[in-house]
């Protein structure tokens, strides 16, 4: 694996100089990772912006660690010959047209697989969006290479088997929300590179703290869930074709054969994976666990704080649904509490925050409820929810950080407001270890999560 | 109830001149929509920007309809006499401070129904943010006074429980994601307008097409599962309190009394009510009544259309989820779909259009596929995925919006992208009936509410 993600000399078989072309995004990313070590192949083509072009793999006059494959299905078998023949031992396939697309293309997908044993080359996809390696900047795939500035250096690595649907939706997340990621394996129809080869090395990958995984299927499971359980790296899984709808529509998509939903979800649950049941969830609780930065706490009860009592209903509902337990405040927190409350009110939790606010304004009934709470012995977690501009000004949140961490007790913020403020407070805490999330309910989700332990 | 959406002379009690406080955000409301016919009282100000400040209800020289009540709870008893003196026949308390806040705060709660009674006055709160109407552009709320211009006017009637929470996500929703209203109602405790006498009144309320509530206790629930059968306008809930622990959360919030959730849920499926579990849900199911307005059709046989093979299993799980069913294609339709597609492949329902896109790019493929599948007569609802800008432009959204208003199946699309372009395209398709969503699971819910019928 280590020398697919750090490959130091690259080609792309498939190069394009049409800017609106898959094949031309894959040479503009590529070109910006290796610069003088990307070598492009393509027989109708001398140049690409400057760069010379070379008609077949042969041609190639320096060794290549690397190959990205992007030409129609039915020519790929050839290309992978000539790699052979060039001695090089990974390849990537971004094809379509493979085991997804009918009989034959089952049988090209054979051919290609049975070259590549024969020449102890590993194959990676076909049908697939290739890797980025966010931390090196190296981008091996032909998504829009405008997209290259969405991504952050940081602590979560994905593996998604499909293309299209997550390196378009992952763009926009980022762009949306940015979070920090180390590496991306888009893996497609998975020929003979698996979700369980590369869980084997993110397991060991000092740059990755995090691990998510879209799958439609899953190979060697027996192998994957013990990786699970070797490691302290919280892991999230989002499993498509969970029903029999779905499965029926993974069978044509990627060729992925059903597997009986309960048992695969008693797995997780045994190995301690995250379970999760769509894009936003998987990205939430990574960008959650990505600025927790350490592993879940299996300690469940909450307080919450508001500047609402319905917020704190439905946070509480919600937190049940996840089975956490709303904390009973102990008597010093309490007694902390009152400061800044008024007389006539005994603050319990959930902690409607309103009152303290008329009596002693914003800044100092957060931050004197926040230390009372997270510092209360009878408190494992907690979550706030705020508007931005309005309720976070004031708050001391490094200081609440700093205590947090040295008491493993990680807090989730749910904050409303203005889009920008909310971007800017995002940016700020999940700095500090908070991660900050916009929905009350995904915000408890986030915090079970972090809570929730194996 | 239509005196206190439709007063023409209204007075504010507890009026202020300090613009960062919530009795200056009142006036500055109520004067925008009611100007010479808003009669502030306040017995320190003599004048609020150039409009005479009264001392008490008393020396208003005008008949009032409707006086609003912000004043300190202690002081509302005093000041609902005064208005039972001037002939006041409907008075909103925003204050709170009420049943909410302990012992006092009920016997206090209790006084002012009690004086209410006595002058057959009715009662609206304590302890919410007042009413809007949006149709008539009337503001009788404490929100801060530039969220007014987030509200435009459409079909959805929301009642809600909370005051803060509502009126400051609703703002939020609305800045991110605009869609029309009609009257918005925020009750707090309800000492005596109840939800039951809102929907009463909605249900009758041309101006209303669809009823979104939001609440923590259900009072006279009887009456008020006979008006949700009674009428084909949808209504949805959502309810907090469910668990034990929100159950807890909620007695000390409105002091609301926990009511059996198992039985609360048959009823309102009994009564066709959507139930939804958070208020992003919530207002994604009003939005999507909004823009379809007409009743659900109660046929479950959905088209999937998507460029990602993997958000057609991620689609056909969440509709299995939703108990809704992915069509067979009748042959006329596949027939139809095999024009855009390359020989080689085969559609069927989910459909990826991609390869049908490579070979008769974006616009044709989208619209023939569209043409197919909503005129099959084996369809009854179609959930399409698109990203703005590189597959939504070129299709003939309105003649595909007409055939299905016509054929009564609704479209929902799920919509990636530039966020720019992405609310283009919504305020673009709403228009036409076709409801925007932009997360897989949200339109699928949307779609599964607007298909499920009774």
């Amino acid at each position: 694996m280590k020398r697919f993600f750090e490959a130091k000399t690259v080609a792309l078989i498939g190069a394009s100089d049409r800017a609106t072309r898959p094949g031309y995004h894959l040479f503009s990313n590529m070109n910006a990772g290796f610069g003088e070590r990307l070598y492009p192949v393509n027989p109708k083509l001398v140049e690409i912006e400057g760069r010379r072009c070379y008609p077949t793999i042969l041609d190639v006059p320096s060794e290549i660690d690397l190959a990205v494959v992007f030409i129609p299905a039915r020519s790929v078998p050839e290309a992978l010959e000539q790699c052979a023949k060039k001695g090089i031992s990974r390849v990537i396939i971004e094809s379509g047209g493979f085991a997804e697309a009918g009989p034959e293309g089952v049988a090209l997908q054979q051919k290609c697989l049975q070259i590549a044993r024969n020449a102890e080359m590993r194959l990676w996809g076909p049908n697939c969006m290739g890797l980025i390696n966010v931390i090196q900047k190296k981008v091996l795939s032909f998504m829009r290479s405008h997209w290259r500035d969405s991504f952050i250096p940081g602590t979560v690595s994905l593996v998604v088997q499909s293309g299209m649907l997550s390196a378009g939706f992952l763009a926009y997340v980022l762009a949306d929300s940015p979070f920090g990621l180390s590496k991306v394996a888009s893996i497609g129809n998975k020929v003979d590179v698996d979700e369980t080869e590369l869980l084997e090395y993110l397991v060991d990958d000092p740059d990755t703290g995090v691990i998510a995984l879209y799958l439609e299927s899953l190979e060697r499971g027996r192998r994957f869930f013990e990786l699970c359980r070797s490691t302290d790296k919280p892991i999230i899984a989002l499993k498509a074709g969970r029903t029999d709808l779905g499965a029926q529509a993974a069978r044509s998509h990627t060729a992925s054969l059903a597997q009986n939903d309960e048992i695969l979800d008693a797995a997780f649950r045994h190995a301690g994976v995250v379970r999760v049941y769509d894009f936003r969830e998987l990205f939430d609780v990574a960008r959650a666990f990505g600025a927790w930065n350490a592993p879940a706490t299996g300690r469940k009860r909450v307080a919450v704080l508001t500047f609402s009592g319905g917020a704190a209903v439905l946070a509480a509902d919600s937190l049940s649904d996840y089975g956490m337990q709303i904390a009973t405040l102990s008597e010093s927190a309490v007694a902390e509490l009152k400061k800044v409350f008024p007389e006539w009110m005994e603050p319990a939790n959930p902690v409607d925050l309103y009152p303290a606010i008329e009596r002693s304004g914003p800044a100092q009934a957060l931050q004197q409820a926040l230390e009372a709470v997270v510092q209360d012995p009878a408190v494992d977690a907690v979550y706030i929810h705020t508007i931005s501009g309005i309720y976070t000004e004031g708050a001391d949140f490094e200081r609440i950080a700093t205590i947090a961490r040295r008491l493993e007790k990680p807090l989730v913020l749910w904050n409303m407001g203005d889009a920008a403020m909310v971007a800017e407070i995002r940016r700020k805490l999940e700095a500090l270890g908070i991660p900050v999330l916009d929905e009350i309910n995904r915000g408890v989700r986030a915090l079970a999560a972090l809570t929730r332990g194996r």
